[in-house]
């Protein structure tokens, strides 16, 4: 891959481990090491969590922003012989075929590496992996796998630069950003997105028509499928692994947003809506993409379809215009697949709760399972300056019901672009979100985390507790802000109860009690207790025996 | 009411309307006058919203913190007579009275007269307001009305003192919070509690045993009824308005949690745990219960019944323990109802996703409808700092499921006690919820606001979208951030998209072109278009066409 030339930037990323943890790789067959955050507990066991964030936490990898990483993947791609004509995760899962990318991803997410493979073959999962993009580790992004979250950047025409930008991309992957989507608008978005690639561990996606629309100097009816297709393969060149195509917004469909309370607000959709307006056809998207299609099959970039019509209010949730749109997506999908492409679909967006379901039964039935991808959706519109709240619960909720991917919403939303401490609160706020859809969907996987860090809170175990976190930091210091002494650390109980009562002491009372009456079980309890309790159950070992039995003498029992 | 006599206690609250609005008074019958808080809007409308503040947003209103607030209900309180030798808003409502309490309330929500009373009358929801605290403006908690939420406030042993206390309170019914409970551990619990309950506008709860702790030297063995009840009566005496009474913590049950991951974690059920093994049988909650309801009913005291062996982890979530105490809890109601007492119930906890709406469920059934007041859920362990946000999830969900009132988490759950910045982004991140739910259940004046906000953000209308939001001031902070300058308030862009282009700004190109060729319904975008679109519908005016019929001349349509 290309050296990074340009000297006038200088970024600083963060590096080093978490607190608390370190990197440690498993190994695989055929050399793979895979990478896992393991954090060592005071009680000698450890925990190992998925680890999104590359050599960046590794103490023992050199960091060299201007070299880029290592390309893991340059020689699996090298050695691969296309099938039918074709070099996609899809075209070689179909084929039957297991990839290196597909071995790595079952160690990743501990599943058969056949999970992985017919997944893919069904169209249900993606694995976004450039060709050109042999730095970042393999992931996959699929309803049957952990829920993945992904995080915007990129600067716009008034704020940010590529340093500020590298920098978020690498802060983003630490606090567990599975994907990156670079959104640049402004000067430099060729140069910023080189530094991005180069150096980023998980899978970049773009929108390209933002680049395009650049080189027309921002008039929308400038555009022309040649400006398009050039921007796509200079980007394919570079190394972008999945791309935002609004290829749905047709010129039918663009009155239906007239009488909407906010339109437009897809930022591609009224790109292309403007462009279908000005000329009175369907955009040179939809007509042109099966060309797409070849274009990107060639190297393995996957389809993000776009919903330009998603509604921006609660007011136009489920509306017309954005299910006609979904309707067209599910058209594309067995295009590109046709073509050997992969494809997943970007839902909403804004959408009360109970429409939230909805919106994933229609897209697994119109768009065959293609993996669903959402931006939030918001559940209100109240809220500006905590949409990153608004959002999580409707990411949540969506995400149970069988989305795969979840774009996080930063405290910004509407307002500003985020900076660095909006990218880690949207970060964590969607690991949130997609760790509760994991746990709601039973992953097998899940819960084993949230077990370890409620047993150390209840054994006290406090460094534990934060170690096991989600962000350590913000543990420890809010701890501290109370009780900063450190043999608070250690000390059996908490600021909120003080020294004199615990209520988790008393329950290891109530354990010994258990222990010494063999009440350890629901059936020892019910069938008899020890001797002294018998007076509790000579009214027949009934689990709810009546109320007035016990109550003060005098008083009937309830009328109802 | 009493003065507030000790001069050694100064506190400061924050006074003065909210940013962008000011309170208002809608006038209602015999006198009543009802609060909202009004927000001007640019274009010349107005937009108001429900509003718990009290006098402090008021800017006609002298506050006097050692005088306490204006006496509302007294002349209420005194002029009514007893039904059936009760005084409770549920004897009323059963024997077909309407009290004033329930005409400020149906104004308040927006609803007939009658279906307060007649919500009240079956226990489906509950007012709770104590004779002795006339300070506070009446509110409902019920399935049927808006979702409630309740802030905890209160020092502990190794924190805090009496001016934090009153500020938290007037501050977070600044910026939402219906009810405060006052769960104060430490030194000057009854003097704490004065001093909130004279100044609160809302209703005040507690979990009197905390108090009685006190009294026996934090030894819950050394607990007895005479303590409690006397404790009680001085509460009940002091105005408060509501109390946690964890009477369904039976000895038969305590064994049931010794094989928890994480044991008993509320603090009243391990104090009611600790006591039934000190002495081997029921507690005096239980055995004394149809006493102390005639205690309340003398008040009208509302009861919350307690949930003592809620889990602590997702792990536990609706297990024996938890279940059979709610099943106890269901009986508890039946009596406390048969004596004209008002009733709600309390709520988990810590509960995965997918185990949320059978606990609505089943307390709706055992606990015949009685209002749910859950705290939370945490709908995942791993992330102590932001269990507002994993609460926030939760909460939403199970208010959605019919649950009335969510007690609030803030950031500091599990690690220390909140300050006044977490009390508001606890009571922010609840109204989000609550308000969330409201529109999942398609309540008839939810929308509005939501509406309101996303047509000033469509119109470039800045100030008003964050005068209409939950927090004005955020917001506004959150955009100078990025455009401090003043015309960028007026801008039609923003710092997302730049000023060369739009979206929103695109989407009225679409009005204009819809207004122009007559589409501006579906049926006339369906039926027909104007003359310049037939090619889009020479194709039988399908809407969904066939996709290979515009694409590029040689391709074939998809496969499947």
């Amino acid at each position: 891959m290309t050296a990074l030339h340009d000297r006038t930037v200088e970024p600083q990323v963060t590096t080093g481990p978490i607190r608390g943890s370190h990197k440690v790789y498993i190994e695989g067959p055929d050399g793979l090491r895979v990478p896992v955050r393991r954090v060592e507990l005071s009680n000698g066991e450890h925990h190992d969590v998925y680890d999104t964030s590359g050599p960046y936490t590794d103490d023992s990898a050199t960091i060299d922003l201007r070299a880029g990483l290592p390309a893991l993947r340059a020689p699996w791609v090298a050695e691969r012989e296309p099938v039918n004509g074709a070099v996609t995760q899809l075209a070689y899962a179909r084929a039957g075929t297991v990839t290196r990318e597909m071995r790595y991803i079952a160690i990743r997410e501990g599943v058969d590496v056949e999970l992985v493979r017919s997944e893919v073959a069904r169209g249900r999962a993606v694995i976004p992996a450039n060709r050109n993009h042999p730095e970042a580790e393999p992931m996959i992004i699929g309803k049957k796998f952990l829920v993945k979250i992904n995080a915007n950047i990129g600067n716009s025409a008034v704020t940010s630069s590529i340093e500020e930008e590298v920098d978020k991309m690498v802060w983003a992957t630490r606090w567990g950003a599975d994907n990156v989507m670079d959104l640049s608008t402004g000067r430099d978005i060729h140069n910023t997105r080189e530094w991005i690639i180069r150096n980023s561990p998980v899978p970049i996606g773009t929108v390209p028509i933002y680049q395009a629309l650049e080189k027309v100097d921002s008039d929308p009816a400038k555009l022309t499928w040649e400006i398009y297709r050039d921007t796509v393969i200079e980007q394919c060149e570079q190394g972008v692994d999945y791309m935002t195509v609004h290829a749905g917004v047709l010129l039918r469909y663009v009155p239906l947003t007239a009488k909407r309370l906010t339109g437009i607000v897809s930022r591609g959709g009224s790109i292309m809506a403007a462009w279908c307006l000005a000329h009175h056809r369907e955009s040179f998207l939809y007509t042109h993409f099966e060309d797409l299609c070849d274009l990107l099959r060639t190297y393995d970039v996957t389809f993000s379809l776009g919903d330009g019509l998603r509604p921006g209010s609660i007011n136009d949730a489920n509306d017309d215009a954005q299910l006609a749109e979904l309707r067209t997506l599910g058209e594309l999908t067995q295009i590109a697949r046709a073509h050997d492409v992969q494809v997943m679909i970007e839902g909403p967006g804004h959408i009360p709760m109970h429409k939230i379901e909805e919106n994933v039964r229609l897209e697994q039935q119109w768009c065959d399972e293609a993996p669903f991808y959402t931006l939030g959706p918001l559940t209100t519109d109240i809220a500006p300056g905590y949409d990153h709240i608004t959002s999580a619960i409707g990411a949540a909720t969506i995400a149970k019901a069988g989305t795969a991917m979840l774009c996080y919403v930063t405290p910004k939303e509407h307002l500003g672009l985020p900076n660095r401490d909006d990218v880690k609160t949207g970060v964590i706020t969607y690991k949130i979100a997609a760790h509760a859809a994991d746990l709601a969907k039973e992953h097998p996987r899940a819960q084993s985390r949230d077990d370890a860090l409620s047993q150390a809170r209840f054994e006290f175990r406090w460094l534990d507790q934060f170690h096991l976190s989600l962000d350590p930091d913000t543990a420890l210091a809010f701890h501290d802000e109370t009780l900063p002494a450190e043999p608070a650390k250690t000390a059996h109980f908490c600021s909120m109860c003080g020294p004199k009562f615990c209520s988790m002491k008393i329950t290891q009372d109530v354990r010994d009690y258990a222990e010494e009456h063999g009440l350890t079980s629901v059936e020892a309890i019910e069938a008899g207790m020890d001797e002294k309790s018998t007076d509790f159950i000579e009214h027949g070992g009934r689990v709810y025996l009546p109320i007035a039995d016990q109550r003060t003498p005098g008083h009937a029992p309830p009328e109802s």
